[in-house]
């Protein structure tokens, strides 16, 4: 694929048709990302304040065969979002488009563009008494049109799904400059293929997002936090169906946490508030969001009885109001702060299915001791089978010293993940770090469908070039 | 695209490679579908008993450029099952392969082929003591291969969503006879482009679903079911506000009924006990699935209390055992077969924004009525925005002297429909009844994509030639 770069000339022909106060060339912050795994070179910056005008560009790309790298809050974790080489790209950044089209409380909906920062969505909502679940560390940075890019996931995938399951319609641009307007409130309509759905976890490269009507739903009447220390990562399960047993969907949020998060937190950042006196093996934090009258602390102390009986915790904590809940959450929000701090040398972000959650957690600590003596801090969303498993130096060591073990240390975790029918990108994504391991451990008719798709929809290449599938 | 027929030479080879006994003329059963508007002239049967024998069979298929036509259980209602025209195709019933391949009650999913019925899957999500909520009239002969390529929806919808929101997983031979083995269990996966919702809601048009990873979900503790009286249909979604204001999710249907309903029953199916004395002219049926220690009738009552208060409601039976309540879901489940015992001149399946509700129905009866004098039956999932809404000659009047009506009526209720931002087809999907509105009312860059997607997955035009897309 011969792209062209966005060069002086293709630049003044946009000038021309949007006028001058769109364009201008990218500053540093456009071209990194959060990892500094990838660096983009140079690029042109494009700030469109409407659709038509994000189809213009396109349209004008399309034509000059320019490579388009849509940019949102820069906050992926995988180079998504930067083009490390090949010429020059347009970056289309969304964060003019960030109004809120419309809140429709009695529907559940509200249309907000692409743009709008995660949280600001999230406001909208709670000011008409309503909830937008998706929940993430990057939420005060990230926009919802890359949240959808890349069906982010986060801590309330549990009770309310993926970004994909908070999404009934999607405005986009298409790779061929046309405007495809499914910006639809409807819960249900079978009209064809699902666009939508192919849209979102494309990461960009079949088309740019530039408005999303979403669901909101009613908040809880109460909620409640719990620490509860268990046995091991079986129990975690173990307690979870009860909870669901007894609570069904109330149950908001299910975290495990080990203990080597606790010590990162403790070495790194003292100044958060511990818990327990010692750190426990293995804890899960518990959020319930109870509707119908129930008392949300009386329900954790049920789940808390009934897992003490069952021999799967042995201790815990129970939230007495709003600043403890908030001081619990604290430290599983901090842990991955903790992480960046300490260095890791390899992390990954997988997914097994849930019966083989503990099977892996104990063959992926023996595989990775085998190569080195490291720290592995183990932890995340544990009712969606997702964990962040990350490695680290000993206390003393630098990861530079381990820079020789780094593939080797992935490719053990990454293989074992795929023996037991796993995701080697749960929630982060494929972007320019995983099409390796989407080629290696990606199913080869489902490789072969994508490539078709791609090419039929974005026949010139010009979409985000290089991310998700080598560029071609 | 020149298809070329299932002939005796075809069969040869099919036979050669697979041995006689899958193989056979499709009787008429094959041939024909629920509303009688399309009638397939002939077919070669084929009755696959795995995987590999359905990617033999679509290889052989790809190889000849004969037609291929995936069969379920043949309950569908938009003619995506019978190929009217064109040389003799290859029907592919899933009926054999029907088994469970596993269940796995502690990460609430199971894995089902594509020829299980709909109601063995629900028995079998029982039996290990979980719920799958996907439910509607003809799941004891619908599979669920044909529930996911048509994304069903029912009236489990509200709660747990559709079809599609109920698959982890697929299995697929795809339109080249390669195999796609996607059948994950996996709660988050974000690896590459969604093919499960592509395919999912496809009807069949892009490749062949053989086996589903499924979703399950800890049964409610306790049931309970209310009949109320509203004043309108806007007054039943307000209703709806306050039933999830209260119970969250726990609510788990919410069916409008309009008076027309009772009056067939009556007349037409008397052995059916009416709850009312006199007919209301609008009622919701409510099912709620309660956890956490609540009383599902006491949570119905409040309910109930709430809607007088409000001047939502103004009468109401709540069900006092489980007799009572599947007396109340008999009402409704036997509504279409009262429709059906009419014979109406035109029938919908829509969705509009919830918000634009009773303003659909409200103008829609105008604008039937200003082409004459007919019987409105309007009912359906309304927390969902879906409606049936079906129209049927006065008493004494025949279907037949409205021959001529039949497609103005047709045009003024899509139109209103298309004009309120909602769907022509909110549950049934395209197959070769709605090709026309898909063209008429579908976006154009999404026609043009999904044009695109077929030709690019299915170059030979292979797969269910003429559902959703007109045969190229």
């Amino acid at each position: 694929m011969n792209l062209n770069p966005a060069d002086s000339a293709f630049a003044a022909r946009l000038s021309a048709d949007l006028g001058p106060d769109i364009l201008r060339p990218a500053e540093a912050r456009y071209l990194e990302e959060p990892r500094g795994l990838y660096a983009g070179q140079q690029g042109l910056l494009a700030l469109p304040r409407d659709t038509a005008e994000v189809a213009t560009l396109i349209c004008h790309a399309n034509d000059a065969r320019v490579a388009v790298i849509p940019y949102g809050g820069g906050t992926g974790l995988v180079g998504g979002q930067v083009m490390p080489e090949g010429p020059t790209p347009l970056i289309v950044s969304l964060e003019r488009m960030n109004r809120l089209r419309g809140t429709y409380p009695q529907e559940n909906t509200l249309i907000a563009e692409a743009g709008m920062i995660l949280a600001d969505v999230q406001a909208a909502a709670e000011a008409a008494d309503r909830l937008f679940p998706l929940s993430l560390a990057a939420e005060g940075s990230a926009r919802i049109g890359g949240n959808l890019a890349t069906n982010a996931g986060g801590t309330g995938v549990l009770r309310y799904g993926n970004a994909r399951d908070l999404c009934l319609g999607l405005e986009a641009v298409l790779p061929d400059g046309k405007i495809w307007n499914g910006l639809t409130r409807l819960r249900k309509n079978n009209t064809g293929y699902d666009l939508r759905h192919l849209l979102i976890g494309a990461e960009g490269t079949l088309g740019i997002i530039t408005a999303a009507a979403l669901k909101l739903f009613s908040p809880p009447a109460q909620t409640g936090t719990a620490l509860m220390i268990v046995d091991s990562p079986a129990a975690a399960l173990a307690l979870l169906a009860q909870a669901r047993s007894q609570l069904g969907e109330m149950v908001s949020a299910f975290e495990l946490m080990h203990r080597q998060g606790y010590d990162f937190l403790a070495e790194k950042l003292p100044e958060i508030r511990q818990p327990f006196d010692a750190p426990p093996e293995w804890s899960v934090l518990i959020d319930v969001g109870v509707s119908g009258g129930i008392n949300p602390s009386e329900a954790l102390e049920t789940l808390f009885a009934s897992g003490m009986e069952a021999g799967l915790v042995h201790d815990g904590l129970i939230a007495q109001n709003r600043q403890q809940a908030d001081d619990f959450w604290r430290i599983r929000e901090m842990i991955p702060e903790a992480n960046r701090l300490i260095g890791s040398v390899s992390s990954h972000d997988i997914s097994v299915p849930l019966g083989a959650l503990a099977d892996f957690i104990k063959q992926a600590g023996a595989r990775v001791a085998a190569i080195g003596d490291f720290r592995i801090n183990c932890f995340g969303h544990v009712g969606d089978g997702n964990l962040h498993y990350n490695v680290f130096p000993q206390v003393g060591k630098a990861r530079d010293e381990h820079d020789g073990q780094r593939d080797g240390i992935k490719r053990a975790v990454h293989d074992l993940v795929d023996e037991l029918g796993g995701s080697v990108s749960a929630e982060h994504g494929i972007g320019r770090v995983k099409v390796g391991d989407l080629e290696r451990y990606g199913d080869p008719a489902k490789l072969s469908a994508m490539r078709a798709i791609k090419a039929a929809l974005d026949p010139n290449g010009i979409m985000n070039p290089g991310a998700v599938l080598r560029a071609g």
